[in-house]
């Protein structure tokens, strides 16, 4: 078997670790340290070492005094001790020839003067033994397939989400939990996950640069109070949405809200001129609230890019006809006109209260059966780009469990994208969830469908013009 | 007993009758008539009459052949025979002295020229007998006190919400379905639904006035394509919000959607920029999207309205708070500087870490009692009008079960409006259950937290300049 060559200095072993150790684990349930190493013990295939000088043994795991005890190579280490031990520990970590290392430690430059200049250290310490850092004061990296897992939430708090093509960075490590607690909720499947805190070493564009190249993941979301470096994460940006989508939620915007990220992660968040500008030139996705992420991550994740903004509508509900062509309107999309064939071949059989144009209103009584026409037809129509498929699932005419069958039996047909919206709160979510479990992206509201299709239709629209 | 005197004309007997007849009444499940039915044996404790000429019994209640051989007065009459056999039923419920009827048939105005013909007369027979008419067209009534309940589709696909105090009127039976699944998915409480379908007699104005005085009702959400008559409808509105928050949701906004809604409801949608006008000049509350309407409503609902617009931010995850701290801006509130007091009291018992100043960051590492004593300080100081309070529920020093009894105890204190945003998908559901039940309203992101504040906080400034 031949091994795959690493670069020095590359982030890879921060989520696919041949050998870890948890440094400052713990047999106190309270503590971090201890909720780190249950984590590891618990999932983690590959070896792990637990170090405490203090503890003979910690869940029934051996425990070293030091990392220079650990009589094997350590790829990663994992730091949750006191700050001031944080640098101590470091050296020893690349004396040893770890090559990463996650500091969960706060106390660093985000608590004032002295903080920063220890934080100093740690930079410095990094560069001599070609030590990676992510962090301090951070959540840490998760990695669903490694099961890499530095979260030091306990599980049965959150429930770690399934395996997935969507990576996500967070500059705050709760907007990250918050985010996994929302894909274990809903099932969505996560790639990697990682909390880079202060940033001392590897910053948001390090890891935009790295994610691209990474073969689980096929979108990036990442949540920002401000960048490290601008000029670095615009160029990398630019280049890592060729390859695949970023979306980028990022606060700080008004005055009251910069105020308060100046005292939570000491950004400086920048005028938000400055940074549309960067989101338009590099083609990231931006999005404005963490429920927008995540409906256009789905999206994305899921569906192929349209190839052009002609939009078709197919619903049983003539309301969310209406405010689903308003949303298209609105986020510059167009309502297809359907070809007179498709019309004509379906004229011949639906009842003539039927609306045959778009939006394709297939009335209150329409059945699976009529969908089923309905939905061939218009994917198969040279003049649609994109479909979006509303359905008010309470009439007993549609059969629920047939009817996810008979959408997804279509699922990309023509590589054209397909968002389902069904409007509700009780029969709605139930087969909701059925539908994402088969790659169909699906909402609650019209406006909701409408702004994550757009997504598809914006990426499409980059890959196109690249 | 002396009863209460009810105007001619009134609306009342559509939601309170004391008696109804359902004419066209089926034995055959998948009709519309065996539905609405059903329904009535189910759960309307008043006197109830089936008319079927072709059947002796349905679902082992009497039927009668006509609405002459009742026996009895009948307040309301429900309609659910073929469009051309209605005219003559409601002549004959007319004669009877039937104060009104819900038309559920379809086939008139919105089928084209003929149906208007039979539509119009309807409306004669509604005049000459003084018989008030809701549709055709339409889903017709629901009351969570009376269980009046006319809505076609089956309890199994369709539960119906818990008694409450929002009020739904919609113009697309199928938007008001939407709505009523969300409320009963979620237990929100409504206290009176209508669909009126093609408005022919009743319309949504004449709903407006009939819900202002109704004491069940502290809240009324409609959802509109078109407005029937504008003057009509802005007088009144404009009267009513004196009374009662009014929220809206107006969709054919743009071209597309004015188009679609055309065909829908046959609706001329109007400009956006007369609704608008219509909208901020009678200080109604408009929305864009299901999700808003329902968000809002909760709040206005559980809470009371805000004196002022300066807001105190608690949380224990600083993304949130800068999150709502751009969004509270966003909505043209501002981050209230809080009292020397107010600091100095929470100075001395709370950590270095906490941020004293608003939005207050209680750290990673809140308990229960930390929030509990920020909670109790910021809710009596005089420069605060509102309260968002946001907590990332996963960390393990929260207290779930205590943390919901916590903030509770709290609700109406010093008449300040008070909101929760509890971000994530799993936990958070869970505990956002036991908040809405305690008459807290609770949401998912700091965008949907913020926007709801901001209506309480509209509408008290309307309720102080009025």
């Amino acid at each position: 078997m031949v091994e795959a060559l690493e670069e020095p200095g590359s982030i890879s072993p921060f989520f696919n670790p041949k050998s870890v150790a948890v440094i400052g684990a713990s047999s106190k349930q309270k503590k971090i340290g201890y909720v780190i190493a249950k984590n590891f013990i618990e999932s983690f295939t590959a070896k792990l070492f637990l170090i405490n000088p203090n503890a003979q043994e910690i869940l029934s795991h051996k425990c070293y005094p030091d990392i220079s005890s650990v009589p094997e190579n350590v790829d990663l280490a994992v730091i949750a001790v006191p700050a001031k031990s944080v640098k101590e520990v470091l050296e020893e970590c690349g004396k040893k020839g770890v090559k990463a290392a996650v500091v969960i430690s706060s106390g660093f430059r985000e608590s004032g003067k002295e903080g920063a200049g220890m934080e100093e250290e740690l930079v410095r310490i990094s560069r001599k033994y070609h030590l990676r850092i992510m962090g301090p004061n951070c959540m840490g990296v998760f990695s669903s397939t490694s099961m890499v897992d530095t979260l030091f939430i306990p599980r049965y708090r959150l429930k770690r989400p399934p395996q997935g093509k969507i990576a996500f960075i967070s500059q705050s490590g709760a907007s990250g939990i918050a985010f996994l607690d929302w894909a274990a909720g809903e099932r969505i499947g996560i790639s990697k996950f990682a909390s880079y805190g202060n940033a001392a070493d590897i910053d948001e564009a390090d890891l935009l640069e790295f994610l691209a190249r990474d073969e689980e993941t096929k979108v990036i979301a990442m949540y920002l109070e401000g960048v490290k470096e601008g000029r670095k994460f615009a160029k990398i940006a630019r280049e890592v949405t060729k390859e695949k989508p970023v979306i980028v939620l990022k606060s700080g915007i008004t005055e009251s809200g910069a105020k308060a990220a100046l005292s939570h992660t000491g950004s400086l968040s920048g005028t938000d001129e400055i940074f549309n500008a960067v989101v338009k030139q590099t083609g990231m996705i931006r999005v404005y609230d963490w429920e927008e992420m995540f409906d256009i991550a789905r999206a994305l994740a899921y569906q192929p890019a349209a190839r052009g903004n002609r939009v078709a509508v197919i619903t049983n509900g003539g309301g969310a006809g209406v405010m689903i062509a308003d949303e298209l309107e609105k986020h510059g999309m167009t309502i297809a006109k359907l070809s007179e064939k498709t019309v004509a071949e379906l004229e011949m059989n639906f009842p003539p209260h039927v609306t045959l144009h778009n939006p394709m209103d297939l009335g209150g009584d329409a059945d699976n059966e009529r969908f089923r026409e309905a939905l061939g037809a218009v994917i198969d129509d040279d003049s649609v780009d994109s479909l979006i498929l509303t359905c008010i699932p309470h009439t007993p005419t549609i059969d629920l469990e047939s009817f996810v069958d008979m959408v997804v039996d279509t699922k990309g047909k023509n590589d054209k994208p397909l968002v389902v919206c069904l409007p509700g709160g009780r029969v709605s979510l139930e087969i909701r969830e059925l539908f994402e479990e088969n790659g169909i992206p699906t909402y609650p509201t019209p406006a909701r469908a409408a702004l994550s299709l757009s997504a598809l239709v914006r990426y499409g629209g980059l890959k196109n013009s690249g």
